[in-house]
């Protein structure tokens, strides 16, 4: 096993490894053992410091990161399976997905690039998988730890056939709205989420609305439907006037997003009910994601603090959608989400009868 | 793969089999045959007439049953994997599970008998699991195809920690105190349940809080806690005097619930809450299925129809919980979850780097 981009989900996961290791062992009898772990410039390999198994950071060894050489470490001479946990947030790393898959080399990802990229190249993707059987999985692109992918992805298997998917699948978009009353102006809000980061950085990156598309873009080719991401209507809550500034500037100027989003607010109420940030994908193949008025009775008008919330509509669940809900983002629910991936792909390598 | 018990579940699910078929051999390349049927008296085997495999009913050749031959006939003389399909009810299929697994044979229920019996057979059946490597899978012995089961287990196995289960887990019951309002006595409310099929024959197994209680056991010991059956805290809400009458009679006397249940109302109602039937679970070992008074704003007074909820507050999922929401019975359902495990099985099976 080794892990690409020991960032904040990626350290996380390798603390919970740590943490789960003895109990697998003993409860599972897996042994999953980590050879080495690659950030963008340099990598450690335990052939380099075996008796830090795992614990990187400080005083270890580090080279400089090639990731031919760094899979090459992973092999071994004894050729075993190997997994590759792509935890970065890298266009380049996910470009190698395919060769990896159709080497036999399984990868597992919160990343969203490659699933929500290009059609060919995720196609690409999904022949070497099925040629090379290298698994390939991806929970945790959608809702982080929530069973969502998984879950869609049963419902196809057996013969289930989806017709819409109905989400509130970012959970800042969620807490601003659940919060944003009238009593106070939506830039106060802005300024308070993204102080308890549960904005971005740059809190353009969620209201964008890109990043939700993203994970529509991924349920649907879970459905096999061929959606790309230019194919969702995207509704920017960023004004034009906004989009090009400097981040700092941005941050300075949100009061220019308080008057039309107490507009918005103010229609919503005159038209009774509520407003909130919904992705919407049906098999006619519209997929949208935008600020909407929802009747006060509407589940997504109840759901709590950062809460994701994603519903699939599907012949047998047709009457009341399978509604999966909860936190759906943070680095503990995202590395537990990597980590039960892995373990799926870990379970299926035991010997069985 | 054979399978036990071809009632409306099993007879559901060989349908679901069939019509999947064609895609699962494209999509993941995976051919699952069924070699036989065993209902309680007699079985089919593909050897007797092979070009109906699957199409059991009507012409074919039955055998009176025999769990030895039936398992000797799927075992075959080529020793490829074996699983068995119990969708039976039987106490006495649930008994050999531990001596197939530990044989190496593979198990997939929505029997809820296993899995919520007695517990020092249920950790014979572990332990067979583990050391025969017969794996056994359950998902749908809780709240049918939704992804309850395997989302704890998932949690546990990456070293969460549970705290808490709540969960409305009868669609009957959540039906009808989603419609009890007072306008109706309630025994005209369960008249329409057991009249639209809603309810079990007799509606005193779903008043009798017993199969609510079995889903908590299984959860429970999901997590690792060894609780059985007599330490979960039942309301029933079959009044003694009608708890020992022939069903038919029963059905005639169900006006003796109205004033209970009316007062019961009225008390939630002075309280400002809602009348819900609910489960509780937690780490200090307690649990309870009841009628409970909840304030107007929990989730579960929003819950639709005879949807279930289960609510997992967990150490990462603790501000709010993970929960799954959804219509949690009927055949197609049940059988849908039945075969989401029945993959994965299958998918483990097959030679991967």
């Amino acid at each position: 096993m080794g892990l690409i981009g020991p960032g904040r989900v990626g350290g996380t996961l390798l603390d919970q490894l740590r943490a789960a290791q003895p109990r697998l062992a003993r409860h599972l009898g897996l042994l999953l053992e980590l050879r080495g772990v690659a950030a963008s410039r340099r990598m450690w390999l335990d052939c380099d410091d075996p008796e830090l198994n795992g614990r990187h950071g400080g005083a270890q060894i580090w080279r400089p990161t090639d990731l031919d050489a760094f899979l090459a470490h992973l092999r071994g001479t004894e050729g075993g399976p190997v997994m590759l946990i792509d935890c970065s947030a890298s266009e380049a790393v996910a470009a190698r997905y395919a060769d990896w898959l159709a080497e036999g080399v399984h990868v597992v990802t919160p990343n969203k690039l490659a699933a929500s990229g290009p059609l060919e190249r995720w196609q690409a993707i999904a022949r070497a998988s099925a040629q090379g059987g290298g698994r390939l999985r991806y929970e945790a692109t959608v809702c982080a730890g929530l069973p969502v992918v998984q879950t869609l992805r049963d419902l196809i298997d057996t013969g289930d056939e989806l017709y819409t998917v109905e989400g509130m699948c970012s959970g800042t978009l969620a807490w601003l709205f659940n919060h944003f009353d009238g009593t106070r102006p939506f830039s106060s809000l802005l300024r308070e989420a993204h102080a308890l980061g549960y904005t971005e950085p740059d809190p353009r990156a969620d209201l964008s609305g890109l990043d939700v598309a993203r994970k529509l873009v991924i349920l649907a080719r879970e459905a096999g439907w061929p959606l790309s991401l230019e194919d969702v209507q995207v509704e920017s809550l960023v004004p034009e006037a906004l989009a090009a500034l400097a981040p700092e500037a941005f941050m300075q100027q949100l009061e220019a997003l308080d008057a039309p989003m107490a507009a918005r607010l103010a229609q919503a109420r005159a038209a009774g009910g509520v407003l909130r940030h919904v992705a919407h994908l049906d098999r006619e193949g519209r997929a949208s994601v935008k600020l909407a008025v929802l009747p006060a009775s509407h589940t997504f008008a109840h759901a709590r603090g950062t809460d994701n919330v994603v519903q699939f509509t599907t012949r047998r669940y047709c009457d009341n959608p399978l509604t999966v809900q909860g936190p759906g983002a943070g680095p503990e629910v995202t590395a537990a989400g990597v980590f039960a991936d892995l373990l799926r792909i870990a379970e299926a390598l035991e010997p069985r009868p």
